[in-house]
């Protein structure tokens, strides 16, 4: 369990405003939520930070779980509060509003802050019983879970170990594939981005992670950041491998890319490669406490203009070269604090981020290399631990 | 696509409340806004709904595919309205409140009705620049996609097969394990429910479809309806397997449950088999557009009871016997309108809904047995065709 949860900045952030506590009314998919009750569970459910203590409501089927599992200073279910006869008094609307607010009142609170994408439903109704409800604007909680405790960061690692274990089954079918008339074959039939995403799929399956989506996109397709590629797999082409699988019991993300060729890509493609390569080594150089991820972020892209190819910065409106940020934090979101990208502020000790450059062109294919770090004072330590090669191997590939 | 969606309850409801549009600002993860654009996407969207057509504003990067592939009338990405802009002189927050104003703006909305979960963060945002904006609060949306176009039959009818053939690998694994030792063993290592649980997950990632959970609880684990059941399943004990698919694709669900046992479960777990068989009958029986859910409902409590077993309805606080409802819509969300339960109003044509009776107690196991069907005008269409029967059997189950 994360116990090391620091939740003082949200604190000092209610005395400054004079409010009386923090409620939080969602359920698993909200990972703020999933951070500050240290709980998750497939229905909505409500966290309420106070100064002295986080206190959750959850239905009677959660409540067994939620008071071994959840890291809050108390657990109440709502039949406490006489939900059902609420509910069947004054509606399934109403009902609910009425046991929040009784829940508040027990808790000593007559005003609350709430994330941005608090049930705009949940706080017209409290308003209307009296309750104070203010939008807090800035992501305290979304900020304060970009740190990383210890814990995390071993769970991170953990979701990375599956990943290279994927990366490496993608690799081996790349690596092994037969080349007939044109095309990638496995035992005769073709080799497509599908059959290769399955097989990481599976692999990750096998590994207790999940996943919603994965890149295996070739040529062309790899030229388009956001394509996740599909058809048969070409020799002589760039093939983008991109796996972001999620632990399904931590929550935790981890986030990987490799970029392969059979055959011969041909000069330019090499080029970018190496380019590729440089920026991404020359922009973890530069990571470590202090710096900010604009900073890095520049580093990747001094090295990408260097070398002749557009980015971002050089040219705004470039749908070629280097045309996203150079990494993202990850956690219990795949894309989450802190940034590292024109907009990237000051890095921190516990930060995990994405290191992930790339060149793009349709006429010549895609190139993204991506490791992901945390930040330690004086630079970083690499979650990841998978080789970096532009010929794919089978085995051995550390 | 799902081209016969028909949104004039909404319309009628905006037109009465003198409204001039309804807003969704949400991401994939809400179906209502799935079901209402037609379109999917990672990152947050809006869509807007007024007498004249669907209107979507989306990210650059979601343009492209948002306009083939959205059932919506117009597609604006949020670089019409300076969003980059925006976002630099105002920030984040403002930022995206100016853009969604204008967008407003532009389709003649000055007032908007909202979902119960629209971001208190957008509607307090908005309200600031002059704009009414009212919680929409009995869920029509989620009404009108409760009923089922032909399309969207389909696409749980495949959902379906997929789990039909994770079902079978399950039911295959359990009746072909050895017994040695009071357990069930494969390869000489005990059958485990992550084992089952992992194979499940494999078969159904070949037909294309995910999947959070899944149950496969023996003995005392399976009179929990909520356990996912863990460690090595045994012999003489009732296991039940509980499968709820999404197709990756579309998103639809699916869902259905077996329960099977090895050996002998003895004679009081038999009974109670057969009497959650007669209630799933009597229970499909009644099913029919015009019959309510509740009726539906009563007729598998009357069949439960009658053998001499608790209900909810005979005992609201029974911790045995049948726990839980009759059955749920299932759709875009794996629990939706309409609920067959004690609150269950009059089902419609086109209504997809689980009939899903069970037996519970710690002392002798769980039962449940799950269909899914689609409601008629004379009855119903089931949606299932996998063998009813406690034995398991290898291949050749239907």
């Amino acid at each position: 369990m994360n116990v090391d949860v620091d939740l003082s900045p949200l604190r000092d952030y209610l005395e400054a405003e004079e409010l009386d506590g923090y409620l939080i009314d969602d359920d698993a998919s909200d990972s703020d939520q999933r951070y500050v009750s240290g709980f998750t569970a497939p229905d909505p459910y409500q966290t309420l930070v106070t100064q002295a203590g986080v206190h959750l409501l959850v239905s009677g089927l959660e409540y067994g779980r939620a008071s071994t599992d959840a890291s809050a200073d108390s657990v109440t279910r709502r039949a406490a509060y006489d939900y059902q006869r609420l509910v069947a008094e004054h509606g399934q609307y109403e009902g609910k509003i009425r046991m929040l607010a009784a829940f508040l009142e027990d808790h000593g609170v007559g005003s609350v802050a709430v994330p941005r994408n608090f049930p705009t439903g949940t706080a017209d109704g409290l308003r209307e019983h009296g309750l104070a409800v203010t939008v807090e604007r800035e992501g305290i909680v979304t900020d304060i879970r970009a740190v990383k405790t210890e814990w995390e960061v071993d769970q991170i690692r953990a979701s990375q170990r599956a990943n290279e274990a994927a990366m490496a089954t993608a690799e081996e079918l790349i690596a092994t594939a037969d080349v007939e008339d044109g095309i990638l074959v496995r035992d005769g039939e073709p080799l497509t981005s599908e059959d290769v995403t399955e097989e990481i799929e599976i692999t990750l399956l096998r590994h207790g992670c999940a996943l919603d989506e994965t890149i295996v996109a070739c040529g062309a397709d790899g030229a388009d950041p956001h394509d996740r590629g599909s058809g048969p797999l070409e020799p002589d082409e760039l093939i983008v491998v991109d796996i972001f699988p999620r632990d399904k019991e931590t929550g935790y993300f981890a986030d990987m890319t490799r970029t392969f060729a059979r055959g011969d890509p041909g000069d330019e493609a090499r080029r970018r490669y190496d380019v590729t390569r440089k920026a991404y080594e020359a922009a973890l150089e530069t990571v470590a406490a202090g710096v900010t991820g604009a900073e890095v972020h520049d580093v990747a892209c001094d090295v990408i203009e260097d070398a002749g190819y557009a980015t971002l910065r050089s040219d705004p409106d470039t749908e070629t070269g280097f045309i996203h940020s150079t990494g993202h934090g990850v956690g219990l979101d795949i894309h989450e604090e802190p940034s590292v990208s024109p907009a990237g502020g000051e890095l921190e000790p516990g930060h995990v981020i994405s290191i992930e450059p790339g060149i793009y062109d349709p006429a010549v294919g895609g190139v993204r290399i991506e490791d992901l770090v945390v930040v330690t004072g004086d630079g970083y330590e690499n979650l990841t631990d998978y080789r970096i090669g532009l010929e794919p191997t089978a085995g051995d590939r550390q």
